[in-house]
């Protein structure tokens, strides 16, 4: 009934530490303790309560809490995080990182002072940036969540019924996309974004506004959580943006496509093509080498050039990003966006939404998930047919 | 299509800012400024990106970022929260509290920053006092929710058909749940807890630890959320719990009951009984004044009076406590562990889940949402039935 805390395989684990300790040596860190539990995933393979603490050289340490009975080199079992140092006696880290850009204000306040003669920084960015650039095995495991949303995908037209309301069709496309094996789980980094298995958006509600920095609205159905689908009964020549949770194997992809049930008007079908256009130009850009924001920048001007331009990233309130990483969280670098400073690299995973929302019809436009390769254009690996489908 | 940033009525708003406002007074803060979703959504009746500036007279400033176009008194629209001094210039608190709790430590060190000249204090303590007694109206919001989650439960065997898994058990439970108006987001206070609407758990995988800090466990699908249902079928002698998301109005009720195919064993007959002999000796206990940890003994005693020590809270792997508050988060105070110092009073909504983990049987016991009354024993919102139903 013993398991074992590392679920990578050694090879997996060097290879992920090997890019983390690449960007421990640029910061000047001695050693980095980690709390998060995306992170304690991307180091181990598993979620646990403790903490992971990586040495610029040499074994890992594993300080666990719960659950009870892991197994394996390095592991430590602890009740509170002041018992670390007598386990670090020897080697107490000079400059020791932290998650400070996740870790709560009291929680950073009691590691720092169990390690009183340590300098402190932040653990944030090297994570982010290993993060970044995925692994072979970590591609292939977005890849699998990419074939799972896709069979969802194919069959949303079949699960609408005239007369549906958005959320009565996002139930159904929630619960085919769990008996697919969606996890549900839909990871953010921070704690300021909320969403619960994804966004149907149907004509009108598209255009209202959320507090999140998601791509696109919606007001929900309730103040405590005001994003998405709000109830409303899908008109005939409505639009109906679908992009729900593709977070199948701990790791996500982020698909998005458009329906109606008859028709939509040729303002918005217009602007879907140009959604469609701006995607398959930005997908061979995409090379290692070229800056975030110079995609940005030609997404931008495709919806000028096409006259689309207060339709896109949104009409009453628009969002400052086209695209984004994705991976074990939906918000990872790099960031495309007009003052981002990420430059591509091979192995990014990113997100690209070029959208619109057209008033009297709704949201337009497509999501796919893209892999930096080498050599070439982006590999997609969301590939449900990318046209406006009718659900007639 | 213009909003009031404050959904309250003047009343209800004035009531929770008079309880915030005592324990400002108690803990010496001239003002404290909120940015978690949650106390924003307490002192508003909405979610917002920004800041709720609570001075310990006048009235509240709202800072916020997004949604555009929110109206109403004291509402300023900022970019970054750098440009909120210049709205207090002549009101700089002396000492301010900010919810160091939850805020994450750069969010905090950025908001040190603008009030330079200010000592500053936690004001998550303050928040989470205030938050725990329950106004009238708040109450009410509880028991619409208990009601609709009571609906849910009493389908639950009509979901049930032979040869099911867990999961997909849950998924249909899931699908009822929010075709009811659960909103499906699960608030918890913390990222290290995880949870995907909530927690069905059959037989043997009711033995299976987790990292989190949940009364009762499970493997889950994937390491990388490990609690909850494991895709196992059900078998006729399992026992299954479902402890599904109660959150149908912005406030939650947590309610378990447990279900079988056909019969459970005699042990886990006894030992279902002793949890809800335990609520009701507890229900009647509940009443201003007591102790949490006087319950949490009165719970243990009971468990270990009928020989069931061993499997209270767990089997391999015990929980520390067996009841908690309940409201806009899963989480809230006060709560019932053996070393809580927390005292009852009025208006508490708790949640108690006295439950036992029987090896070969699984998970049994139930859970009810109570609310602590003025006088006289605490009143029950959540009234499923309480024996073990079968499915047959």
């Amino acid at each position: 009934m013993t398991q074992q805390i590392n679920l990578l395989s050694p090879d997996e684990q060097k290879t992920r530490l090997g890019k983390l300790r690449d960007e421990m040596k640029r910061a000047g860190a001695d050693a980095i303790m980690i709390s998060d539990n995306a992170n304690k995933y991307y180091t181990t393979g598993r979620v646990f309560a403790g903490f992971v603490y990586i040495p610029a050289e040499g074994m890992p340490i594993y300080f666990v809490r719960r659950p009870v009975k892991l197994e394996g080199d390095g592991i430590v079992y602890i009740r509170k995080p002041e018992e670390i140092p007598a386990s670090l006696s020897l080697n107490v880290p000079a400059t020791i990182g932290l998650e400070l850009g996740t870790l709560g204000y009291n929680a950073a306040m009691r590691l720092f002072k169990i390690f009183p003669g340590s300098k402190t920084i932040d653990a944030t960015p090297m994570l982010q940036a290993a993060r970044a650039i995925k692994t072979p095995m970590e591609i292939e495991r977005i890849a699998e969540s990419g074939i799972k949303q896709e069979r969802v995908y194919r069959r949303v037209p079949h699960l609408y019924r005239e007369g549906m309301t958005d959320l009565e069709l996002q139930i159904e496309i929630e619960r085919t996309s769990r008996l697919e094996g969606c996890l549900g789980q839909f990871r953010i980094s921070g704690d300021s974004m909320e969403l619960y298995m994804g966004n149907v958006l149907t004509g009108e509600n598209a255009d209202n506004p959320t507090p999140y920095d998601f791509a696109m609205g919606g007001a929900g159905i309730d103040p405590s959580l005001p994003v998405g689908a709000d109830g409303s009964i899908i008109r005939p020549t409505d639009s109906v943006m679908v992009d729900v949770n593709g977070n199948y194997t701990g790791y996500m992809t982020d698909m998005t496509r458009t329906f109606t049930p008859e028709k939509i008007s040729d303002n918005a079908m217009h602007a879907h093509k140009c959604s469609i256009e701006i995607c398959h130009t930005l997908q061979k850009m995409m090379c290692p080498g070229i800056e975030a924001k110079v995609l940005y920048e030609k997404a931008e001007e495709m919806a000028k050039e096409a006259g689309l331009h207060p339709y896109f990233m949104g009409h009453r309130q628009k969002a400052g990003f086209i695209g984004h990483g994705v991976g074990i969280e939906i918000n990872e670098r790099p960031v495309i966006a007009p003052r981002s400073r990420d430059i591509l690299a091979a192995g990014n995973v990113i997100a690209l939404e070029p959208k619109f929302v057209i008033p009297g019809t709704g949201a337009v436009g497509i999501e796919n998930t893209y892999v930096v390769m080498a050599d070439g254009p982006a590999r997609c690996l969301t590939n449900a047919p990318e046209e406006i489908i009718s659900f007639e």
